[in-house]
């Protein structure tokens, strides 16, 4: 799944909307705010925010996952990026919320805009568990010296809402040393290990997949990603998890005490930093710490800046994790191959082709929930909009829709060893569809599948050995010329990138270019990332690993180790006629030692095969050639053994030498 | 010739050097100094500096062109980069000072050695002119806090060094806007366009570079450089140079004038800059300008650090330069491309093979001067070290060595239309010499060149027309498979980063992969930049394109854009065998516009065959084999009109289509 957040249908009238806009500019009033900003972020800088947090949304009906609003008595803006202009000029029209087009000229930033608007003595509120140290600091540093006041202690749109729903509170449960590979124990050794090198006392770690990672346990706090809402603030010789002790059952308390772990309530960590006494030092990340903990932060405490030690070490799988995700890729590949035979046979039918197979089981599985799903409702205590969006209208008539795929793949996948959920809401684009980076047919714009063209199909699961995030595009009939040139040019991008062989020290940045020239080369390029770093059973995006043109703060980002998980994405969007990318999610490998240093490759672990009919072989160099054939003969060899007699002979022939 | 520089023979006793640090300690005794510094800069932070500035090495006799020497009272090191270690272990050997290996665990940085050894009230000296105001922060940021103090005014080398040679003093001379294709006074008016908008009201310009190309002036102060010793110093309504008056003739004197140009002598302005009276402004590169300059400065000016607007101007050839350059190449393509082939001949011929030509005019052009380098001496009045090295030993016998190769070749550069000088030391490594990226005949080490295996040629010439900077490495008989698959990874290294094809906005860093693919597929690298920009006739390095893994900042440098001029220069060096490095000029152009953005191309410049002995065309791709025809079809186009009917033929056989 390329790194870009998914949204939210909203219906409601605007006059709610303007509604609730002056019912903020009231309270703002009461409390003697003169601008008030509401982020997009839960407590812990994550990248999905569960339901409870979505404050900008219900203040402003815009529910794209990145923008931020800002109030003052007469005025109102939503500063959001390119890939939301279309949705957040339609969802805030009417609101009285101007729309603040980030990154074109003449829009000020969000500091530029308040340095200009607040004079001295005036104030800006926010609710500081929502922005992260470092955007903090950078307010700071610009409206301080204008003599402009903070009050970042009030949740004003939460004072607002009525019926906002529940804070998440979903059962946590262990990980097993089988599938993490490594002991907490271990894990908490080596932390505090780098502790000493930087000669922190403490650290503290808000970030929820570190958490996760850290402490091999999971929960169901937020739809798609299976980690627990927690601090954990950490010493040489305790380690406390602030965590909402009811969803701790005595079995977890017990394994989590045996092995050293002090639990506390989620929001004791507030008063547990104000309580420490120096001179120590405490080491945190200002980028995944909400300024409210900073705070609370007493003055003797020396505080160091870091990037979180867990980050870089999660990201380098251990041999058992990378043994693990290999299965939970063969898996997941039997899911989409058999997905793939069952559309493309389907879409025959309905095309009446003499030709095609019977309907066999397209019904017959859906509906079904698997033992994995029951176990993963079992231990967390809830199901989740995404799933209940997802049984909801299976079943239905014979028409196959972008949805009616995502159902059915759904279903692939839950009969599948270990699945317990999709790992993001599931990317299903038809036609013009397919060319919308962000598109997510669950929120409205579902139109049934017709047989031509392509369908851009991209999901991820959640499994015990891992997560995994794939992207097919389809072809469901007759294509153009131009189109087949496009699909091949895309894979061209996604096989050579997948060949690099390069010495230890490069980084994705400089990789890069390998996926962009054969797309370059035709005039084409694509508007994101190449490919993200991946966890395992946890975030489907992760860092420090990724192939981009440049990272954000201008630097070439993070080399290579043996043991990282990154997707290999490329794609190609023609508004208003289709999309294609496709996506493999690929592991670090170390190749041979040579007197020029150590070189390393990359492993390909997602197996799918590409689509036949949308290659034209005589564009791909012999190299290339090759490299497809390799891949397709091992897709073959490891998903084969698990399909029916129909669905390997089909695979059979896709996956034949070219 | 990739980004490493020259060094220069040492033959003094070990002794000699013993004493004169010796006699440096007394001195600094006497300024109650206790640790100098002595770097390798001169004034104006040139990356070749004439032969007064080389105070390092006549302390400590290396010679080689990066490293600084530090001594205290009882201790005395010289840190250097990996490239000069043998050289300085040798050099330094037996003189008292002990060698810092730069990048090596346990080395520490200069700050950090003083840091440690001088306590608070002790002091450090060292010639401020020297020094650039970048280091000079980083010094003061490490050893102010220390209590440590700083004295700067001090060239105590020069205080020791009897027989120091001239302060350089070459006249100065106009490059007529034919060749600089922009009048100085629109080069100002762009300057202070900039300065507004910086809102400087003073820029000072140290680089000697930015100097001669912003006023239109050459010189010949600095050894293959043609460029000026000079300051200035710029405001909306005065711009000052700041130069040697001798150096400048009353013609010379006018044209500046006339043009708004002040002349004041070189040393002025120190007195200048301390003169200058608030509230006003001044900006400067803090990289290029010397600390004792930025010392001058009063207090109650603002002083603004910038990159010199100039380094970015100059970079982008305007439409003039660019037609001009494309001319240069063609002179200089025929010059290396006939020296080919007469050493492919006289190589031929020394093995006494049947087939080869007689010997032809072998001797008949070597000593001769040419009418172009007349000129260059009688405008400067001196010959300057390197031309007197390469006359020296001219018209010897048969035997050809490496500086026999050098000097045939200047000598049919020396034919070529508007040729001034060498572009910098000739690199010339026969056999296992080739392998020594910095290696230069020059030095003492010239060898006779045997019938087989490579001799490489990274060689350069300044024209009116602009610079030049050409490798080739050359078969001089039978090759080893390992040499031919050797050369043509390196070829294709060459061909395919030539081939790119990418958007604007693109950088170096994310198109140096192209270049070092086919080595690393192959488990193959090489130590150095793959590219550096390259100036009009002066820098033949300059910035701030390039080609490179990552910029010396961690950042990505500079995008490319149209009329930059780039080396593309992978190599291969197997020590104590062979290197192999093919590089040519590439000038950055448009390409076409589409919805994805206006792409740009490479142009290559430099004409001169690859050598067919060394190319395995079935390592090749259809796309690389194609992109060498091309290539070879335009050299022979461009160049043949200019050959020997004999040189014709043999070019015509060398360039025909693989």
């Amino acid at each position: 799944m390329e790194m870009i957040r998914s949204t939210q249908q909203t219906t409601l009238s605007k006059a709610v909307y303007r509604a609730r806009l002056e019912a903020l500019r009231q309270l703002m009033k009461e409390k003697d705010i003169d601008a008030y900003l509401i982020v997009t972020d839960d407590f812990h800088a994550s990248e999905y925010v569960g339901d409870y947090f979505k404050c900008r949304a219900y203040i402003s009906g815009f529910t794209g996952s990145a923008g931020s609003l800002l109030v003052t008595a007469d005025d109102a803006g939503l500063w959001t990026d390119g890939r939301y202009f279309l949705q957040a000029r339609d969802q805030l029209d009417g609101t009285g919320i101007r729309l603040m087009k980030m990154g074109e000229d003449g829009v000020p930033s969000i500091p530029e805009f308040l340095s200009e608007v607040l004079s001295s003595g005036q104030s800006l509120g926010f609710d500081g568990r929502t922005v992260n140290a470092a955007y903090a600091d950078k307010l700071h540093k610009t409206l301080l010296k204008k003599g402009i006041r903070f009050v970042d202690q009030y949740d004003l749109a939460g004072e607002l809402w009525e019926d906002r729903p529940a804070f998440p509170a979903g059962k946590v449960w262990v990980l097993d040393e089988k599938y993490a590979g490594k002991s907490r124990r271990d894990k908490l050794a080596d932390l505090r290990e780098r502790m000493k090198e930087e000669h922190a006392n403490y650290h503290l770690l808000a970030s929820l997949d570190d958490i996760a990672w850290l402490y091999n346990i999971r929960g169901c706090d937020i739809a798609y990603t299976p980690v627990v809402l927690a601090y954990t603030l950490i010493s040489q010789d305790r380690a406390i998890l602030y965590v909402n002790q009811e969803a701790v059952s005595e079995d977890v308390k017990a394994e989590l005490t045996a092995d050293g772990v002090e639990l506390r309530s989620y929001l004791k960590v507030y008063e547990d930093l104000k309580a420490l006494k120096g001179p120590f030092s405490l080491m945190y990340d200002e980028k995944t710490t909400n300024v409210a903990l900073v705070s609370a932060i007493p003055n003797q405490i020396k505080k160091i800046h870091c990037i979180n030690p867990t980050m870089t070490a999660k990201a380098v799988k251990n041999p058992i994790e990378m043994e693990n995700i290999r299965k939970a890729h063969i898996i997941d590949g039997v899911a989409v191959t058999r997905l793939i035979y069952w559309l493309k046979k389907a879409m025959a039918e309905s095309e009446g082709r003499k030709s095609a197979p019977g309907p066999g089981r397209t019904q017959e599985s859906c509906g079904q929930t698997g033992a994995a799903a029951a176990r993963t409702q079992e231990s967390c205590g809830q199901t989740g909009a995404a799933a209940a969006r997802t049984q909801e209208s299976c079943g239905q008539a014979d028409e196959i829709t972008e949805l009616t795929v995502c159902r059915k793949l759904e279903s692939f996948r839950k009969e599948g060893e270990g699945y317990l959920e999709q790992s993001f809401s599931p990317i299903a684009g038809y036609g013009a569809h397919g060319a919308i980076i962000h598109y997510d047919p669950a929120e409205g714009g579902d139109i049934p599948l017709e047989a031509k063209s392509f369908l851009l199909l991209d999901t991820g699961g959640q499994y015990y050995t891992g997560t995994t995030d794939i992207t097919r595009t389809i072809s469901l009939g007759q294509l153009t010329e131009e189109q087949k040139r496009h699909y091949t040019a895309v894979l061209r991008s996604n096989l050579n990138l997948a060949a690099a062989h390069f010495p230890q020290g490069t980084t994705g940045v400089n990789l890069d270019v390998l996926a962009r020239e054969p797309l370059w080369e035709l005039g084409l390029d694509y508007n994101h990332g190449t490919g993200h770093g991946v966890a395992y059973l946890a975030n489907v995006h992760e860092g420090p690993n990724g192939f981009r043109q440049k990272e954000s703060d201008g630097t070439l980002g993070a080399a290579f180790e043996e043991g990282m998980l990154t997707s290999d994405e490329p794609g190609l969007y023609l508004e208003g006629k289709y999309g294609i990318r496709l996506e493999n999610l690929m592991m670090c490998r170390k190749a041979e030692k040579t007197e020029y240093g150590q070189f390393m490759r990359f492993e390909t672990l997602t197996m799918v095969p590409y689509d036949r009919e949308a290659i034209l072989p005589e564009l791909l160099s012999g190299k290339e050639l090759a490299r497809l054939n390799v891949y397709h003969a091992r897709v073959f060899e490891l998903i084969a053994p698990y399909l029916t007699a129909e669905e390997r002979s089909w695979l059979e022939e896709e996956t034949r030498p070219f």
